[in-house]
């Protein structure tokens, strides 16, 4: 039975926001809702129309016999910017400070509605990368690669430094903790990367980079490409970074634990992403 | 200026699903779109008529004042069968058996599509149950429990082996795992689950159900209250478990390693969620 103009676009909105990157025919809606090419064609203009206005995403239209329309979801900068101020208030909160100048951000990073919109900043920043799979170590990093991994539309997989029966063989690597100095492993389960792969690398807090650093040789081991490093927040550090392109949501300052206070503030997120009027990083 | 009902029925449907279960006001929709609460009163008609016709979930009406419009994601029982089917067929495949009868099925939980199904599915079991909180064990319950929470829009909490400088003060249980009988130790940050709050644990696996029982253990610890359990997938298990309410999606015989041969088949969860015609479990 043929489906009215307004349930359709409904239906399609659900359909396509469910699917991010994924090329679907104009000839499957016009099957799915019993309606003339042309019809389902004016349809995805509307669709389009209101993605752009509303700052959703593209809606890519691919023509020719094998082609369709494909979603891209993005953040547009205004709504990152009030996002990451958002953020920098809720941990601008001297209760979040730890002994040893850490900060709790768990509560943060297990709410649906921060994690979706840190995986729309950090898929918008790769929007125009061929990536193939979002890497991040157990255990806080988690839940950001699978938001990530959730709007580009490919798999994560997730770096332990412990190994567990249920992961059969491994790689690992050692590397140095870039803020206790010390040798540490991790180790990636063999079959859940594919030599070539084009990696996407996430984590929830970056100090001396010495995690990141240590994925990046997992990288290399795996004869997988490396494309960039986003982490949620940044602390501290005094020294020299391992690591030196990355991009940060937020910084942390935690000042002397003793004085009881903590600094949060934007990190380098918008202008990598966006840019600045200045032009500087 | 006033927007379209295309643009509108649009851009209200991504914005409903970007948000379950959150009650918006018709009052916020007439604003957004400058347009009479009656024609946005047509439009949710037409999101709700669509919403049922497509299996993708419940619009509910609040009348009066304080009311509004709340969608509610489910699934029906024949999308929720071919999806366990499907999963069904991808376990049943002798290069997934580790050695001592393990199986491996990291990759199909780390992939954004079979994560939003799996999600869908627990949410819909819980559809009317008052659940504040969604806990999981770490590392691979994680993403189940995200996908859970993001359908039900609660937070949700990681239960870990270790402690972790950044989780701050911990409550920990020892804890007998039901298939080794060795005793473990269980912990979660005490700032992330409130006195008297409903928790929903989700994990991975469960074979013997200790995993399951020291999270049981935990929840009273924190005076809070379990509302029920349900596993992706349920191992062989010969003896009394340690759980006995839960429910699986699918169940994996991995008969004999030295045979390699598996067998998958689907949980419990189809008859406890939607019934049988001869009424049983």
């Amino acid at each position: 039975m043929k489906v009215k103009r307004s349930n359709r676009v409904v239906d399609m909105t659900r359909y396509l926001l469910e699917r991010p990157r994924t090329l679907i025919s104009l000839k499957f809606f016009a099957q799915r809702y019993d309606s003339a090419k042309s019809s389902i064609s004016e349809d995805l203009g509307i669709l389009k129309q209101t993605f752009q206005e509303r700052g959703t995403g593209i809606l890519e239209t691919i023509p020719g016999a094998t082609g369709g329309v494909r979603f891209i979801p993005y953040i547009l900068r205004e709504e990152a910017q009030e996002f990451i101020d958002s953020i920098v208030d809720e941990v601008n909160d001297e209760s979040r400070l730890l002994p040893g100048g850490y900060v709790y951000l768990s509560d943060l990073l297990s709410r649906p509605d921060i994690l979706r919109q840190v995986g729309r900043l950090i898929a918008t920043q790769y929007l125009n990368q061929d990536v193939n799979v979002v890497m991040t170590v157990a255990t806080k990093g988690i839940p950001i690669a699978q938001s990530v991994a959730n709007y580009l539309n490919v798999p994560f997989v997730i770096v332990r430094n412990d190994s567990h029966i249920t992961e059969g063989s491994t790689v690992s690597v050692n590397y140095v903790s870039g803020s206790s100095k010390r040798i540490e492993k991790m180790e990636l389960s063999r079959r859940s990367l594919q030599q070539g792969a084009r990696v996407l690398v996430v984590d929830d807090f970056m100090k001396g980079g010495g995690t990141l650093n240590g994925m990046a040789s997992l990288i290399k081991e795996f004869d997988a490409t490396l494309i960039g490093m986003t982490v949620f927040a940044e602390g501290e550090f005094s020294g020299d970074r391992l690591v030196k392109q990355y991009t940060s949501l937020i910084k942390v300052n935690a000042v002397n634990p003793n004085d009881q206070t903590i600094e949060a503030q934007p990190g380098n997120y918008l202008s990598t992403v966006f840019g600045t009027e200045m032009g500087n990083k």
